[in-house]
């Protein structure tokens, strides 16, 4: 445990190890020390080009309100122990901006606007049902189309 | 499908979507279409915060140059239809900084360095094995320990 510091935070890491331990031994959730691995993780591409860009953006798509709107409905539901929101870079399947995907679950979304969000919160993080409407279409490949 | 035009790329998608279709059809390899949804995804967290946070950040403990030193590789052993990396929010497993994680498989691994990059690329993204010495511990939730 000692041989893994290798930065400032690390000698924390080990106090929190062992205090993350302790939490998993004593709490009446047993499930509970397995918090992040058990959690759903939403990527929404936050990715910006200039407006005239051939591949566009999902920004341009929106995406910013689409990631703020998840995260409010998250903290007003009290379901962050249960999914983050990510921001993240760009996806490579551009032509369905603005692109949102669940994981672990591999299920995507695009053309994902804010007024969608909710649906996706409601149906998919609560209970578990993919949003059928917003499914990128399985013929997609994911490449580049447009150089 | 031309009520999905919700932004200016939507047009483009549409034509893309009669394209891929054609690629899919026509192609040697049916499951060339789907490439997306079999890649993996390499989160790579590239939080920033001040030195003296004490939560510490993923980009203090060197996350840009794991994401940069990753993304050379799957150029250089030519995998980029097999996985991507995509930087990251922060994913809240701070005290393990740096944080990369690899979906779908919702493998995580903590305390990654740049030299690691290799490894998980060959050993996990090539291979399918996880690099055990890496992975963050069982025991951790995930929950905010710093406040």
């Amino acid at each position: 445990m000692l041989a893994s510091i290798r930065c400032p935070q690390k000698a924390k890491a080990d106090f929190a190890s062992l205090w993350e331990l302790w939490i998993s031994i004593s709490s009446p959730n047993p499930g509970a020390g397995k918090m992040f691995r058990e959690k759903r993780y939403v990527l929404v591409c936050t990715n910006e080009r200039e407006a005239d860009h051939p591949k566009g953006s999902c920004t341009n798509c929106g995406s910013l309100e689409v990631r703020e709107r998840m995260k409010l409905l998250l903290e007003e539901k009290n379901l962050k122990s249960r999914a983050r929101i990510l921001a993240t870079s760009c996806m490579d399947v551009c032509e369905n901006g603005a692109v949102v995907c669940v994981m672990p679950d591999n299920v995507w979304y695009g053309g994902v606007r804010p007024e969608d969000a909710e649906e996706i919160v409601e149906k998919h993080l609560v209970n578990g049902e993919p949003v059928e409407r917003l499914l990128i279409p399985e013929e997609m490949s994911g490449l580049s189309l447009f150089g």
